[in-house]
């Protein structure tokens, strides 16, 4: 039963779990005291940050392990925040962060700062120059993350962690999606993972802040993990952290090579199988593992039930899907569809034939959501109306524009359908959907209910 | 070789071990997604809840796991202290609390608040009339542990829950020392716990909030765990957790029985085996498996280092053992003596020859560590002064304390001995040597460098 969703949580590694099961005998006791069980603890902290260290590319006093790689982000923002509270309370972030990266900044203009977002491109990668641009005298703090985690796009940390270095402005990366892969480059000032995705286990954050960087940690502490993560250190799960993240960067270099060609395949077939698809994401600069695509007139949640019935577990950032019914931040920034969204991430070792079945499969699930839902199978009939107004009030996604793509053939090429609608994902996905389709977006205006979108008809 | 430093942290419960391997395999997927693995590990997951509720003593609902005890104290009272803003800004606790109560006491008053610390006796009991006396129109929040985590003393929490219940103050019980043996009686409102306390896994807190008590999250929160503990829940060790907890209290009840007689020898054997001892602590209402002495004329660091080397894993609250070398702030509270401090916390299972091993052993670590340090050994050759002045300038503890058991021969009855110390525990020692020496506590003034410690010779 192939298990797609490596992004969200990877599968223990098999180093990981050896290593904790040793700890758990060896390392349950408290580094901090002074009797031999407590020494053993210590030795095998210190050894597990000097690991990490390595495999991230700092000294082993710059890092210390949270109890998870949202925990690392929150307190390494908020701990730059307020060490450069001189500086000014300036925040730049790129809006395809991860949520806990927005969060922190949402607390922060709650608070009286200033937040920046910086927009990405449709392949959901931000513009550096933009994104130096925005740098002010006032800034106190800049976070760009490695790689996107529902997209898989690479962000140019390097070169924008140059000019932040330059002009004085902290770099915080989330790393999270990428340091599997290898250690991020370029001259970043403070950087966060997560081990439950490269094959660590739970509960586990490492947080990196290079020397010199202002930082003063907010909230109570104590004398734990230098006075920036307090509680008990988990001992055994850190042991295991390091020593699978020591062992994954060991099989990186040739697994990315393979699973590349894995997502490739799915990023080259996924069109050819099934109609009305957008694969999203940048096509190049992009994380081995990640491929994401889009399907029009379909919904996510009923998607991804027909793909885990058919034993794949897949993951969707649509509204649909998610537990809190609001469309992806991420595919919203992209302006790219979010109906029908699926994320495929292989873990480690995925077969091919894994990846073949799933194409083998894909187009029957995708056939038979459609089917459902009544999405239009050919062109309609074409009575040459010059004016079509469609209420889909109350109607979620996908409907809005299985009503749309149904109706369109009742106008006359250069007439307008005007859809009424007040699901909050209708205009991107209205918008996706002229793009795909090469129709006319002319715009949109507040309704009685809702918003009414405007699309006229090009072919 | 005996561990006996269980209230620090207790070696993990075989169940324990066993429900984390099970869940290893069976709960690394992320419990929000709707594929077969993550629906697996919500089932995990609902039913740890389920079992920790019961154990707890309160709803399912009302229960959220967090990353450590520290973490479920901090948020716990931030979000009491936010959520009753407008009933006011005053917050209560013992003197004895736990350091993460103290710290997060500390940012709140650093941030406006005011804070009452309520006083305890010489056994470490917060007197329940002191306490409801402090409760103010402006309380937001009153905290109190279940039982002190240095001496074992129970604290009269239901009478205290009673009266606050009635004035509608919330009150938060960090029961962090008592879970394994039993829930925690009593209405309160907050409650907090630490897995790896009672033999569960490190990185597993819990925090328990009664319905009806306002309570607003601090900082940035995600969607899980209700929204009170951010990041990826550590599932496997959560599911540990439960299990061991309801394992340990399979086995509290006879197991607390004997361990309470054990702990009991100590208390009775250690001051007829070795001179100069103080057993601190309620001799009633107290924990089964804690109990801590003060030897006089002793460093508890090298007194650690000599029962480690016979084998004895045992923690101390003595400012010589302590990282940070500041004085147990229990210990402090109580007024007892902290140097030479040991505490003995059994963990479930304890033989009774380790206990008569235990015993065999101190009386020569101790004469070991007074013999280096050149303790007194018999009375002085009495040359009948009327004043003497001791300087221990840049001495630490217990030095000042030697010197003076050794000066006071020299000093008629009657007279007096002054000693000038800048050490931080001095007044404490020197207090609790006359306490114990039957001599008379004159008092202390500054002195150029630090202070001068007036004792009378009584004896």
């Amino acid at each position: 039963m192939p298990y797609f969703d490596a992004a969200t949580s990877a599968p223990l590694h098999p180093v990981a779990k050896q290593a904790l099961l040793a700890a758990l005998d060896e390392g349950w006791a408290d580094p901090a005291r002074l009797y031999r069980e407590g020494r053993r603890a210590r030795l095998l902290l210190d050894a597990a940050r000097e690991a990490a260290a390595d495999a991230v590319g700092c000294r082993p006093d710059e890092l210390v392990f949270t109890a998870s790689g949202t925990q690392a982000l929150h307190t390494g923002m908020a701990g730059v925040l307020a060490g450069r509270r001189r500086a000014g309370r300036h925040l730049i972030v790129s809006a395809v962060e991860h949520s806990a990266v927005l969060h922190s900044a949402a607390v922060h203009e709650g608070q009286g700062g200033s937040v920046t977002e910086i927009p990405v491109d449709r392949g959901g990668r931000v513009d550096a120059s933009l994104f130096v641009r925005a740098l002010r005298e006032d800034t106190a703090l800049a976070c760009l993350q490695s790689a996107n985690h529902e997209v898989g796009t690479v962000q140019p940390v390097a070169e924008i962690a140059e000019v932040c270095r330059a002009t004085g402005v902290p770099l915080l990366v989330d790393a999270a999606q990428s340091l599997a892969w290898g250690p991020v480059e370029g001259d970043w000032s403070v950087l966060a993972g997560s081990a439950h995705k490269w094959g660590g286990p739970a509960g586990v954050g490492l947080l990196a802040v290079r020397k010199g960087v202002r930082f003063s940690v907010q909230g109570p502490v104590d004398e734990r993990e230098s006075g920036r993560a307090p509680g008990f250190e988990n001992l055994p799960a850190i042991v295991a952290a390091a020593a699978s993240l020591r062992a994954v960067r060991t099989e990186a270099a040739q697994e990315a090579v393979r699973l590349r060609e894995l997502t490739a395949l799915i990023r080259a077939r996924v069109p050819e199988l099934v109609a009305d698809v957008e694969v999203v994401g940048d096509p190049e600069r992009r994380l081995p593992h990640i491929v994401t695509f889009s399907c029009l007139y379909v919904d996510g949640e009923s998607l991804l039930h027909e793909l885990d019935r058919a034993g794949f577990s897949v993951s969707s950032g649509s509204s649909c899907t998610s537990s809190t019914l609001t469309p992806s931040h991420v595919l919203k920034a992209m302006g790219v569809l979010s109906e029908g969204n699926v994320r495929i991430s292989l873990p480690p070792g995925t077969s091919g034939e894994d990846v073949e079945r799933f194409l083998a499969v894909l187009p029957g699930a995708v056939a038979s959501v459609r089917e459902k839902l009544g999405a239009p199978v050919g062109p309609a009939a074409s009575p040459g109306l010059k004016e079509l107004v469609l209420d889909t009030l109350g109607k979620r996604c996908p409907l809005p524009v299985i009503e749309l793509a149904k109706a369109i053939g009742q106008v006359a090429v250069g007439g307008t359908v005007t859809v009424l609608s007040d699901d909050e994902v209708a205009e991107l996905d209205i918008r996706a959907w002229c793009h795909l389709r090469g129709q006319e977006y002319v715009g949109e205006e507040p309704a009685e209910r809702g918003w009414a979108y405007v699309v006229r008809r090009l072919v």
